[in-house]
């Protein structure tokens, strides 16, 4: 999927929901466990249920691979079964040197057919270069929402920036806005504010919106850009806001009450 | 497999070669590819011809995942078939926030039985404890021999430190000797030294000698301590030394080569 083709269904949906399949057996729902396959069984009560209101799917990769090769099959029938309009997002965290990381990108972008994946930055240009296909993009890791962003990527470097601020500032340049993409943490705003200075034209993939202790208001007041610029994630908030037998109901609501919110926002911003 | 039991490996085959198991449908020997599961036949076969060299086996992950999950079938049954007194390293590079790296570790350690896994630093300290277990081992990226090792490994901090040196300093802080190894490229001898005067009694995986360039004796001069402290992979330079009929003749002996440096370096060094 390319940028206009995502920017278009934003605007379609009035919303930038991605919703995170982190599918976890011990969490959905029990009468789905007597199928022959519950994950997929799952996801796709899921996407039935959302798919009015998500813009992006993303299965947390972990998930499916901790369950060994069957896994991977509920994981291809899932993106399989994700309509062709919707974004889709392996969120993997890979990154080798340039060969290894080609097949990474063979992988997730030829075998699974997702139009992008998470990336890990550190390893430097060859590691992320063979993810930079048209309509195909990388997502890299720029500031993360979890306790150990502190440890690397807010230390201070010799020039005054901070750790993020270099991966970001450097890696932008090796790709283009239209693909290439950043994972920027919500638990504090004005962070995303100083991302979006740095690069005010590239789209954020936003997790922790929910569970993780984000707010989606302080989200865009620092994020949004002109073409909204943003893919915000929910996963647990949505995908297990019910577990019994009427679970779709719960997440329809839950889907539907962020997307609500997003169009307010996206109104407000006359960005629809 | 826990630091003494390694040791003794090491001691008993005066070994420290690691076989990177990178299988390659489009490099293997022909007739392999008749076979029902040919990346399992033909690591079957690395493995006869090796295992009286080899310390550890090092399967790349990329290569198993892009074949969907039947190259997980594959690697599930190369790590049982893997005698259990050599160690086993999942090359995989992952690194998530807490509850998602602990569902990798979970994939490598116990649905398919690895002994570690090599991880990306980037999220920091909730991202690497999980995979701190009695007996499994934390492989952390510190400095690795790809072009892109520049770009943010070497960029200089506020506190005269490299970004590299810094990773190795905090992330050896979180583990020990006994769970945590770090990966140190190969390419430039002094900086393995550089990294020995960080972390004296941890063990390093050392890529990038042989294809990627590394010298096994700059490697040695510099890296090995008195409990050897090193392991050192070679990939392709073993695992396609021949591509006929007779190929496991030619990897036999690619692999007794190495060996045998790695002997005469290990006797001159008075460590067997």
């Amino acid at each position: 999927m390319n940028r206009k083709q995502l920017i278009d269904q934003i605007k379609l949906k009035q919303s930038f929901l991605c919703v995170g399949l982190d599918t976890d057996l011990t969490k959905i729902p029990q009468h789905l466990l007597n199928t022959d396959d519950p994950v997929f069984e799952f996801n796709k009560r899921i996407i039935d249920a959302t798919e009015e209101f998500a813009v992006a799917y993303k299965p947390n990769i972990a998930f499916y691979e901790m369950l060994g090769p069957t896994g991977w099959e509920s994981l291809k029938k899932t993106l399989d079964y994700i309509p062709e309009n919707i974004f889709t997002i392996a969120d993997a965290k890979r990154g080798d040197i340039g060969n290894t990381s080609g097949y990474y990108a063979k992988a997730f972008y030829d075998t699974y057919n997702f139009d992008s994946i998470t990336l890990a930055p550190y390893m430097g240009v060859d590691s992320i270069q063979p993810f930079l296909r048209d309509d195909k993009w990388a997502i890299i890791l720029g500031l993360t929402s979890n306790e150990g962003a502190i440890d690397f990527q807010k230390l201070e470097l010799k020039n005054g920036s901070m750790l993020f601020e270099e991966v970001i500032r450097k890696s932008a340049s090796w790709g283009s806005t239209e693909n290439m993409m950043f994972v920027v943490g919500a638990t504090r705003g004005e962070m995303i504010g100083q991302v979006r200075k740095i690069i005010p034209d590239h789209f954020f993939l936003v997790p922790g919106v929910g569970a993780q202790g984000g707010s989606l208001e302080e989200v865009c007041k620092y994020g949004l850009n002109n073409d909204v610029g943003l893919l915000v994630n929910s996963s647990r908030g949505i995908i297990y806001a019910g577990d019994e037998i009427d679970f779709e109901k719960h997440v329809f609501e839950a889907a539907k009450d962020l997307q609500l919110q997003m169009k307010r926002i996206l109104e407000h911003a006359n960005l629809v």
